[in-house]
């Protein structure tokens, strides 16, 4: 049986011109797994940084790059991955330019305030449906991209119930060729659930890490740096984030810090069976989350 | 030039039998660690249940292994990896059968009450410094065994001043013999850095891990796993290590929800010049981890 990259190659592609804008790591890694699946005639970057763009146009991860969106030409798909507080923007800046039937979709990690924006003041042209790809690195930059980077996760769509249902179904469908599985949920959903399993962790990883002095760094061994490890993501793109989808990671804040309260609670009164019913909640939710994979 | 594990394989080994007592993870590799570099003539393990030891024995981790310590005979070195809570006892009860010369020490987690009970209350004969060689995995048990895992890592070594200094020299000799950087330091001063480094992290990766409820689980990627990784611990051996270091691990956890406050009070005032220094601490604190390795 031909595998789903072989009868794209054989067949026609499913855009003549995908482009991405913002060039980083994920906008490289839409860029470099749409191109290894042939899913595009032509694959266009846009970004703000000549260096940049030329560095992945001689990597092969793009065929052709601007930094002037009037230079584009056609399109059929644009993915906007530049910071959450641009996208909209971007996005209504493009419908000025590109053709009128072009999709719009995003990678932005916080969804309601960019979908709520588009709404409420809609680009001139085309359609747009949000997006999340839950794939990613501490790691920025395109120079990280991967094209297998989305293979296997999963990919939030968040439609608000206004776009035509022709373009919802293109939208799931690209993201289905980059092998990534589709789900669909309101932005609201989306940014309650991200807040608890994307923003919160990002806060307690980040929070962990301040803690360490100089003094202590020697005794930080594999436990320390795995629990720590995305709090090395770019300060500036996660203020962005958390101020964003402020209230709902203050809610899950709370609660975790009422968590730590009992932790803290039974540590002062030597209350080694508390510890343990706390011990075994973690480890029993733990334990879940391995047994969901594949 | 010959390598270590050459120079000991053709010269006369360190030591002529070493006892591993408690043959999980941390028992089951300092064993391998010792057959594969040729450190003793004879690598005896001392365990609770015979299926564990003959299974070890089989897989050549060990060249003997009893039950009843009265089997052992001759013995050098006696390495206690049993629980923290039963290492003090394990050691008084071996040193009431085994040679008047024999060497103890412990892979224990947390030093100061064992060093104090051992130091209040000796043992009948020989000598017991305290270790923790700072390497360890959530999966236990002696099948995960891996001659490698102390190559490359600290191990603290902790006299209480009254040990004679032969005895912590060669205690010293023991663990680097392993392939480990040994650190001399004060029962009391190792707890203190461990409640940070290894205790707190245990307690905020359960913390968050016991968050995240079964609609939410689908939406944990790779930053909730790996910041919850050590989560999957067993819980009963932690609830011993955080019932013997409770008093340094809640001031760390004191000072760790206060940073959690300021987060919170930052989310809910909208105020993204904060939340940027907060992250931004975190970051350069994480990132100087990374620059220390190697």
């Amino acid at each position: 049986m031909a595998s789903p990259s072989q009868l794209s190659s054989t067949s026609s592609p499913m855009f003549d011109t995908l482009v991405v804008v913002g060039v980083g790591l994920i906008g490289g890694s839409v860029a470099a797994a749409a191109k290894t699946r042939h899913l595009a005639r032509r694959v266009v970057g846009l970004g703000r940084s000549a260096a940049k763009l030329r560095g992945a146009v001689d990597r092969g991860i793009l065929d052709e790059a601007f930094e002037d969106p009037a230079r584009i030409g056609e399109a059929d798909l644009v993915v906007a991955c530049t910071p959450v507080d641009r996208i909209a923007e971007d996005i209504r800046r493009l419908a000025r330019i590109l053709p009128a039937d072009c999709l719009y979709t995003d990678a932005g990690s916080v969804k309601d305030p960019i979908c709520r924006s588009l709404a409420d003041d809609p680009p001139v042209s085309g359609v747009f449906v949000g997006g999340h790809p839950l794939a990613g690195s501490e790691k920025g930059g395109w120079e990280h991209s991967d094209a297998e980077l989305f293979q296997g996760k999963l990919c939030v769509v968040t439609p608000t119930g206004r776009e035509p249902s022709g373009a919802v179904a293109r939208t799931e469908e690209f993201w289905k060729s980059l092998g990534m599985q589709v789900r669909r949920m309101s932005p609201q959903d989306h940014d309650t659930a991200l807040a608890l399993t994307s923003h919160l962790p990002h806060l307690v990883a980040s929070a962990l890490a301040a803690q360490l002095t100089e003094e202590m760094r020697p005794f930080a061994a594999r436990g320390f740096r795995d629990t720590t490890r995305i709090a090395a993501g770019d300060p500036d793109l996660w203020t962005v984030i958390f101020s964003q989808n402020a209230t709902a990671i203050a809610d899950h804040l709370d609660a975790y810090i009422s968590t730590l309260n009992r932790y803290a609670e039974s540590l002062r009164s030597a209350d080694s069976a508390a510890l343990r019913d706390l011990l075994a909640d973690g480890q029993t939710a733990r334990d879940k989350i391995e047994l969901s994979v594949d």
